[in-house]
């Protein structure tokens, strides 16, 4: 079990991990940040505990230590048990979920981690909203993604909005970091995998017969930016160019859906 | 052309019906609010004087009254050129957008409008978040939805947000209100509309499944709100439940992801 502590005055030092979470300076993914990743609500905070992150800390009123209980039976790692008002004058905002757990950042996983034993990884490049970012591992995880690599361009997914959109997938599904870009794709070929790229182009195949094509081999989905998309040099390096059909007169998709329907026509003939 | 009138005054009264509007009692959903619609940058103001909705005034800088020139010729309607500096001190907040343009809500359509000459249409009951509901109409259009039915517990789609999210399709997708819920669904079936529930229980057929038995008949895809899902009530009067795979240890899609996913089984086999 956590070793429970009550707070009761915001400006303890040990809710330090928790202070001020919106203020700039305190975002974890900025340089002056402390880099920890904070998981917030019940949800998240079980899938932190189940993650490669291990959480220094957790503050929560009673009734969320007590939906914890369970998870928490054998993990040691203070618990501090405040108020509603305590935790939100120490976090700097109301929070409605109640529990937050604060975990240090564990060493990145390289690309070669993230392809070995994988089947189908995404791959992103220049998706710099949290939003986003935290609704495509919230996709992959549901729509059998194995793992996601980052070219250039995209946000921290261990940013607290994406970890949260995510619903804590984002510590759960494994990413990587390309460490040159977009060479490194060249690693997923050498390991069998077909690299395919969104476009809007009207003359690519459909996600569906390309997709089709592919039920056998190993497959990584590329989806660019939303607005520009993949960067020529990017869109160049793929195997395959496929697209989504479209209605007439609309543009495009937003980002996170258009990686959601890649996702989906992979894994749509799975029982 | 629009008739252009420069405005160097944040308070100048020709500006009332864009300003302070991220104050609560301006917001046009709420029965404070003057219920204007509103369109904010080129492409949603170019997609609002496509629509039903009439302008009755835009508020913008110089760039994009160039920029929406062609869209404008023939349109009786002012323009008020205003500097950033005057638009964000009139609207209350600092517009990266740089026009917006304000219509009075035209009436509502009747569900018959929306079902007379549609194929497939999207079900809504208990979509109360803004973001999903501009998610909803933006994908809906995207994929070849030809409208949309609103149930009980439904935020309202002409919202500023909403709006926004949608990228200006919800001024183009045509949408009805229920007048009875879930009774009104007898209207689909006696117009020949086959009404399909999204589910998560595991023992429905998939999607996919679903779908293909379905390709030559009016459909109608019904999701309801993010969590509790649809209700107990509603999912009895469908005539098939359906599921999307999922991978184990997840639990749901974002209400609109989901939705998308349906929508694209629907269209995917078109050219």
């Amino acid at each position: 079990m956590a070793h429970v502590f009550d707070i009761d005055d915001p400006a303890d030092p040990r809710l330090d991990d928790f202070r001020d979470l919106n203020s700039v300076d305190r975002r974890p993914d900025l340089p002056s940040g402390k880099g920890l990743v904070i998981a917030e609500g019940v949800l998240v905070v079980q899938r932190m505990l189940a993650s490669r992150f291990r959480p220094r800390a957790l503050l929560g009123t009673d009734r969320r230590l007590g939906e914890l209980a369970a998870d928490l039976d054998g993990v040691d790692v203070p618990f501090y048990r405040a108020t509603a008002e305590v935790m939100a004058a120490a976090v700097g905002f109301h929070l409605n979920r109640g529990v937050l757990a604060a975990a240090p950042r564990p060493g990145e996983l390289s690309v070669d981690e993230i392809i070995a034993g994988s089947r189908t990884v995404a791959v992103l490049e220049g998706v710099n909203d949290h939003e986003n970012l935290g609704s495509i591992f919230r996709n992959a995880a549901g729509l059998g993604v194995d793992g996601v690599l980052f070219g250039t361009g995209c946000a921290d997914p261990l940013y607290r909005r994406a970890v949260r959109v995510s619903m804590g997938h984002a510590l759960l599904v494994p990413y990587a970091w390309a460490s040159s870009w977009p060479q490194d794709l060249e690693m997923l070929r050498d390991n069998g995998f077909r690299v395919l790229a969104m476009t809007p182009n009207p003359v690519a195949p459909t996600l569906a017969a390309a997709m089709a094509e592919l039920a056998d081999e190993k497959v990584a989905m590329m989806v660019g930016a939303e607005g520009p998309g993949l960067k020529e040099h990017t869109m160049r390096s793929a195997d395959v160019r496929v697209r989504i059909p479209m209605s007439r007169g609309t543009d495009s998709l937003n980002v996170a859906t258009a990686a959601a329907l890649a996702f989906y026509e992979r894994a749509r003939l799975d029982p």
